[in-house]
């Protein structure tokens, strides 16, 4: 689409995003580097959202939480601002999704947002090509294909709902492969959740994800799939907050640290 | 001293604790069963609390959290009474300690706390002791030695203070094994946080722990230090909650799920 996609340094990308240069999903960018979901919400539902999280740990891998009214990530980006370095934001209000693509998110800040970042799959990405599997998304140049499953959350106070997860299709050798490399990347979510079938998790057509794109199974390969953070974006609809400030899925906060490093943390 | 330490599953050693039978340290006891620091804080209080263990994860490995006045931790031990299953539990009001030997806490329960269980490295001593290595607190019938040390931990509202240690002496070797082998046991502590000269991390008499027991350090052994969940119990005091109801230091609650399966978590 020729926009810039290959950046020196994370924090040369966050400001592509604060100047509006960048406004694309993430996978892909800035490889080897920590991806993370951001869910900013008053700090009233603090505790509760952040019960969900602790709940429900493959799906909601809980980075970095910041103090109120505090948008910068003290551990993952000093210099970051979580206002504006994220490339499209979301913003919800009375648990209805409001505006779905804004470039800035400061006009809508409040003192007592709390943001929580949560790890993400693309974080990994690199990992897994370094190991020889395929992540076809990036080949095809598209988002990562995601899927609402038939499993429920464990909910806390009014957070609830259904898994969402991410998929990559590879074979089954790969899959295995796939296994052992995500396993180390707990907080980027891990190990899959499920692989094959997707009937079994609920999932009717496979070629229609309910949010990213559709990308290509080859003959012989397996769908893989990995729990994702979008799964915060339902629950967060069910709880019907006043506010809630949250990235596009796909468009993720790309931070200073390593994905080897937070898999010593 | 006589009082019955070998009991067939944790719910036998958590009756024994509930009628009162069962009024020591824990160390050692239901070996390969995860064992867990118990805290209780008002529901506005616990928002804090929570942010204040995921930014200290070595000393405040987060398990579970009820449901606020819920004394029952759902994946933990379906069957448990957390007022009533620790062997001693201490009571603190207004953020001092009001009372420290008491065995039974539903007395001052409220239906606004919140119980967090943080993990334990009783948890993981069986584990240290198949490997070869071993368990001097064991061996000599006594609580584990802990320090508080000079390394501040990351402050979350009211909550501040130092990392609490625990200690278990053994060879370089050893201490080389014990990391490897508790590296997987993440929400029991994990890995060493710091082996050797205990000047460097503020402890300036080993044969003085500041909580449990002094043990005996041979010749050709060194001491190695692991974050412990003590460390909450000084925070606590910092954040003078109205009310807090937390285990006795030693005195851990034991539950259903065996080290193994919290490896996996």
């Amino acid at each position: 689409m020729g926009t810039k996609r290959d950046f020196a340094t994370p924090s040369e990308f966050r400001l592509a995003c604060r100047k509006g240069r960048f406004q694309e999903q993430t996978s892909g960018i800035c490889p080897g580097f920590v991806q993370a979901n951001v869910m900013a919400l008053p700090k009233a539902l603090a505790f509760d959202f952040m019960l969900f999280c602790s709940r429900n740990p493959e799906a909601c891998p809980l980075i970095e939480v910041t103090d109120p009214g505090n948008p910068t990530p003290p551990t993952l980006a000093k210099s970051a601002d979580l206002r504006k370095d994220v490339s499209m934001y979301r913003v919800y209000v009375d648990g209805q999704l409001n505006l779905s693509t804004v470039l800035d998110a400061e006009t809508y800040w409040r003192p007592d947002l709390v943001t929580f970042l949560l790890g993400c799959s693309f974080s990994f990405e690199d990992a897994l090509a370094a190991a020889g599997i395929p992540v076809r998304h990036i080949e095809e140049g598209v988002n990562v294909p995601m899927y609402i499953t038939n499993r429920q959350c464990k909910p806390s106070g009014p957070f609830k709902g259904p898994l969402v997860v991410s998929m990559r299709p590879m074979t089954s050798a790969q899959a295995l492969q796939a296994v052992k490399v995500t396993s180390r990347h707990r907080l980027s979510h891990g190990a899959p959740v499920h692989l094959g079938n997707p009937a079994e998790i609920g999932i009717k057509n496979i070629d229609e994800p309910d949010f990213g794109d559709k990308v290509t199974i080859k003959e012989g390969e397996i769908p893989v799939f990995w729990a994702c953070g979008v799964t915060t974006q339902l629950a967060l609809m069910n709880a019907n907050p006043e506010l809630a400030i949250t990235h596009a899925p796909g468009h993720m906060f790309i931070s200073d640290v390593t994905s080897e490093e937070l898999c010593l943390r």
